[in-house]
Order: C-alpha cells, then sequence, then structure tokens
C-alpha cells in the first residue's frame, strides 16, 4: 500500500476528510453504529466480500440509473432498516453511486450524515471531492441535487486494478484537467509519471490522485457553491456535458474532448498560445483520451449546450484557459459560438 | 390594511425577511426577471388574478399530493420553462405548497433562489418560516428534505378570510404553540386578542402572526437545523405525526391534540403543575381546537411514534412543558410511553 495522505476541505456545508491510499479493509474504523451502505451491482460482486458488516443496499450499476427513482429505492431501505437522525450512509462505488447516495443522504430526514469510498479513479479525484450531490433528471446530468460534504472519502488505489482501460482514462481526464486550470507543476508530474500513472503503479497513482484531491479540495473551499472560482473546474464540461447528453460516450472521453475544444475555442478568442492548446491535446491523446468531436452535429451540441446548467440569460460561460495552469471563465454568445464553430473541429 | 412588520433570520443556509402585513399585491415588488410562481389549484382559482405576470406551475391541492412526484412537476416546469441558476422560485398558497416549492428551489440544479408567499394561517406562522423544506414519502411527514431559508416570506392577513373555520384553527394551534414553549407574555396575547383574532381583526391578527413568527425566527436563527433549541418547536408534534398518520385529521387538529397529550404526559412525569396544562388546554379549546385523543388505538400510536424522526435510538424526543412559556426536550423510552398511557386520554 503506498503512503496514506490525508486532505481537509471546510466549506459552508461541513468538514470533509479525504485519506487517499487508504485501504478499503480500513472502511469499518471511519464508520460507526447506525452505518448503511450504498453500492452498485459490479462493486458488491467485486469487493462486497471486503465490505465492513451493516447492512447493504445495491443498486443496478450505471449511468442510466442515476435517477430519483433509484434515489427513493434509497430512501426507502434506509426507513425499512430504521435509519434514525444520527445514522451514517456511505456509498460505495463510482460517481453514480457517490453522488446518489450524497443526495439520499443529504435529504433523507432533512439530511443525515454522509460517507464516500470512490472505487473508480475519476470518482476519487471527481464525484468523491468537494460535496456535489444529485441525479439525471429529464436526460440531463445532474439537473436536481445538492451542496452537501461528506464526512469522510477513502481511496483506495488497490481497488483501480479492476477497472476498464477506458474507465482509467476518464480518471486521467479529469486530473489532466485539474492541473490545465489551476496547477502548471501539477500539469507538468502528469506528463512525468504518464508511464506509471498508465501501468497503475501505486506510489505514482497515489500522489496523482492526492496532488488532484488537493487542487480540487483548494477551490471548493473557497467557493463551494460555484459563485465564481469553483466554474473553472467546468472546464472541458460545457462542451463534455453536450457531447454526453445522447449517452455514448464515457463521461472522462466527453470532458477530454470538451477540453480539446475548450483549448481550441481559447485559442481561437486570441486567449492561449496554439502550443500550449496542443501541449494540452498531447497529453491527453498520451492517457489514451479522445480529443476531435468531428463526427457531432452543430446545431445539436448548440441546443444541448443551450440547456446547461451554467448558461446566465443568452450566454454560456465557457471556461477557457489563458496558459496552462491559468483558467478564465467567459460568457459566449450562442451567435459567437456559431461564428467561430468550425474552428472547434 | 394592517401595519407592516419584518422579521429577519440570519441562519447558516441564508438569510430569509419576513414581512407580515404586506399586500398579495405587492409580490411583484419582491420578485425579478426569471421568477416563475408554483401554487395549487384553490389559490390559483382565488387568487391567480392577482399574481404578478411569470410563469405559474398549478399543482393539485392537498397533503396527498405532497410527493416526491409532484416535486418532479416542478422540475419538468423549470426546464421547460429554461430556468437556470439565477432563477427565482416563488411559491404562492399553504404549507404543502411552500414545503415543495421550497425543496424544489433548493434542488434544482443543486439549489436556486426561493421566495414564499404563505396564503393559509398554519403556512404563515409555520411553514413559511424556518427554511424547513420537503415532501412525504412513503406515508411519513416530511421524510424527505432540506434546511434551506427563503429569501422573502410575504404574510398578507387580508387573503386569510377565504380560509375555512378548521383550517384557522390550525393555525392558531401553532400560535398557540409557540407562546406555551417560549413566552409567557405572548401566551397572554394569545388569551386577550382571543376573540378579535377568531374574527380576523387585521391588526390582532398582524400583531399575534408577527409575535409569532419572530419566536419562530429566533429560535431557529440560533438553531437551524435543529440540533438542541430547534426542538421545541416540535411540541405536540410527535403525538401529533402519530396522529396524523392515518390521514383523518387535519395538522393543527393532530397538533393540538398532541399538545394536550404532551402536557398531560408532562404532568404524569411531575414536570407540570396541573393548573398549567388546564389553561394551556383551556386556550386551545377557546380557539376551537380539539384536545382529546380517545378514539385512537394506543398500540397503533406508538408503533407510529418508533418511526418517528425524532427518534433516537429506543427513546422517542418528547418536547415537554416545565410551565407555560418554557419547554424541555425529554427522552421518554417506549416502555415508560406504554406505562403512562392512559394518562394521556
Amino acid at each position: 500500500m503506498a503512503e496514506l495522505r490525508t486532505t481537509e476541505i471546510n466549506a459552508g456545508t461541513g468538514f470533509s476528510r479525504i485519506f487517499v491510499g487508504e485501504s478499503l479493509d480500513n472502511l469499518a474504523r471511519h464508520c460507526r453504529k447506525g452505518t448503511f451502505l450504498v453500492t452498485d451491482q459490479n462493486v458488491h460482486r467485486l469487493y462486497g466480500g471486503r465490505f465492513p458488516d451493516f447492512p447493504v443496499k445495491v443498486l443496478p450499476a450505471g449511468e442510466k440509473n442515476k435517477t430519483l427513482a433509484l434515489v427513493e429505492q434509497i430512501y426507502a431501505f434506509l426507513m425499512e432498516q430504521g435509519a434514525d437522525r444520527d445514522c451514517l450512509v456511505v456509498g460505495v462505488g463510482g460517481g453514480v453511486v457517490c453522488d446518489m447516495a450524497g443526495f439520499a443522504a443529504s435529504t433523507y430526514l432533512r439530511g443525515v450524515s454522509c460517507g464516500l469510498c470512490p472505487t473508480t479513479l475519476l470518482a476519487q479525484v471527481d464525484a468523491g471531492v468537494g460535496g456535489k450531490t444529485g441525479v439525471n433528471f429529464s436526460g440531463y446530468k445532474n439537473m436536481v441535487g445538492t451542496f452537501s460534504q461528506p464526512e469522510f472519502v477513502l481511496c483506495d488505489p488497490e481497488v483501480l486494478s479492476t477497472l476498464a482501460p477506458e474507465d482509467l482514462a476518464c480518471g486521467f481526464a479529469e486530473m489532466v484537467k485539474h492541473g490545465a486550470i489551476t496547477d502548471a507543476a501539477y500539469f507538468a508530474r502528469m506528463e512525468d509519471l504518464c508511464q506509471q500513472a498508465l501501468e497503475l503503479d501505486p506510489e505514482a497513482v497515489s500522489e496523482l490522485v492526492h496532488g488532484s484531491v488537493r487542487i480540487k479540495a483548494g477551490v471548493v473551499s473557497r467557493d463551494e457553491r460555484e459563485g465564481g472560482l469553483r466554474r473553472i473546474l467546468n472546464f472541458g464540461h460545457t462542451f463534455g456535458h453536450a457531447l454526453e447528453k445522447g449517452g455514448r460516450l464515457p463521461h472522462g472521453f466527453a470532458v477530454s474532448m470538451g477540453m480539446a475544444a475548450a483549448a481550441r475555442l481559447s485559442v481561437a478568442r486570441g486567449l492561449l498560445r496554439p502550443q500550449d492548446a496542443e501541449r494540452l491535446i498531447a497529453l491527453l491523446r498520451r492517457y489514451r483520451l479522445p480529443v476531435e468531436i468531428s463526427g457531432y452535429d452543430p446545431s445539436e451540441l448548440a441546443d444541448a449546450l443551450f440547456r446547461d446548467k451554467k448558461r446566465a440569460g443568452d450566454a454560456v460561460r465557457f471556461v477557457l484557459l489563458k496558459e496552462i495552469g491559468k483558467a478564465e471563465v467567459v460568457p459566449i454568445s450562442l451567435a459567437e459560438l456559431g461564428r467561430v464553430a468550425e474552428k472547434l473541429y
């Protein structure tokens, strides 16, 4: 096991402690009487035998099940089990499980405690950190949710070994993003350790996951509710969510393509040097991520963008890059977007 | 129109301003571009013509419709209307509308602004004040919800004139409660102004509503999330929710019967003088409220109590009275409750 690294988030909705390099076998140490576990079928099949001895709700797996209907199943489970206000709900799984367990915990009896044990690389650096909870609604991602910090987050690098290469790549996309928007030194470490990370060397993965968690925690501590600064975490996500809408793409692939498109938009606006965009796109490629959005209909994309949560009036707030490690939120009208559309491909 | 009185709540989840004596006709002054109204069929029929000119979602009326399914209709309405993060959702109606509009606003896009215009006396002194939102689930009241302060609450005494006497009585039950648990002087004003209040004299109603709002606001400002002090607001509610479960009783009637039962339990425990219990019960009767729980099966009651949100382990936290104006939270085991059951009738 790699060295244990700890990060703390102190935000309006609570205090959160994130342990990177902690084994799933130690989850029981973070639990207490009145703990209830929420997981999905895949995670339960692979790791259920290592869960601590508490009641478990096993949900069907997959983004398409990230719905209020499934959250209602969690409420019903908690009620059947007699869970009271002092209970602790622990989500063990990928981003879907973490987001749904977090939402259920933050609304059951108007809010009970929550812990998370993210089992994918993406969830360890993204959904597990920062207190965003939620579900999809009517085909749109995370339309319904809350801001609510989990008490603890436990990230075990060992469980990543069962991930498909595609799922690993999705995690790397978020990590590259964290470097690109806030931290050139971390971005350079993502370049240096690329080969070891792809081979899941535990020490390299732990260093990079911890670095990524620290970046996200720093942003979230300063702006939990996305009044301003936190918006930069949406780099790649505005295009990404629109690309993802059809349900054809894994989230990280969509974000990678979205980052490439946003970098090209930054260059088209004269904000970013072309060679910095190329450096970002090259690193995404090295992490086996797609960077081309050809094949997507520009008018379908525009329609999906218009419904994006980050829309303010007639403009969409895009996160653009100024250099590697520096981002800026820029409202861009749909008209302008139409004019530069061909430069994004 | 009576004098305009303002109360402020500054709690963890936000700042709230409550205007007592403000006309519904002035609601537009509190709204802005991007406002969406939520109401029910009854309120819309009576007052829809006086609503400001914003899109309106009209829900079916009644406690049985206080469900996640109806909240989903509010989400769908907001999405269809293109409501973004800067929008304002205003609930105009009784407690059911206020709680559902508040819950929808606090979870749509992870939380948008909310305003309330409670149109029943009960909602003006209870649901509209304090930031509790939520819906019923699986037959139990308010199992799912959030703590989230509305930006503003507008209480118009004139709209109370269309209420049924039974609905008025429900509001008076909460107001008597506020006096009983925290403020002997306010309790005495409820005694002094009883006749004028029953006749809906605007000045008397405004004075009493404002006094009640101030009491609740004071408690909520000090303890928004019900860690301790706020629990005293549940006086009468533990029995009340259990009595209400069958769906036969209006909320305020159940709370009145619950207060009488809790006062008798306080006397049985030697905490309260019998004449103080009698004084409370007499005032409830003057406000045309029921005070006897005969007719309810003790074992059904105990079963419903055991599922109450206020349960902590094997004991239920009851709010008991020490004197008029002073309450205390006391954990009482189901065994003890069984032993004194006949004294509650």
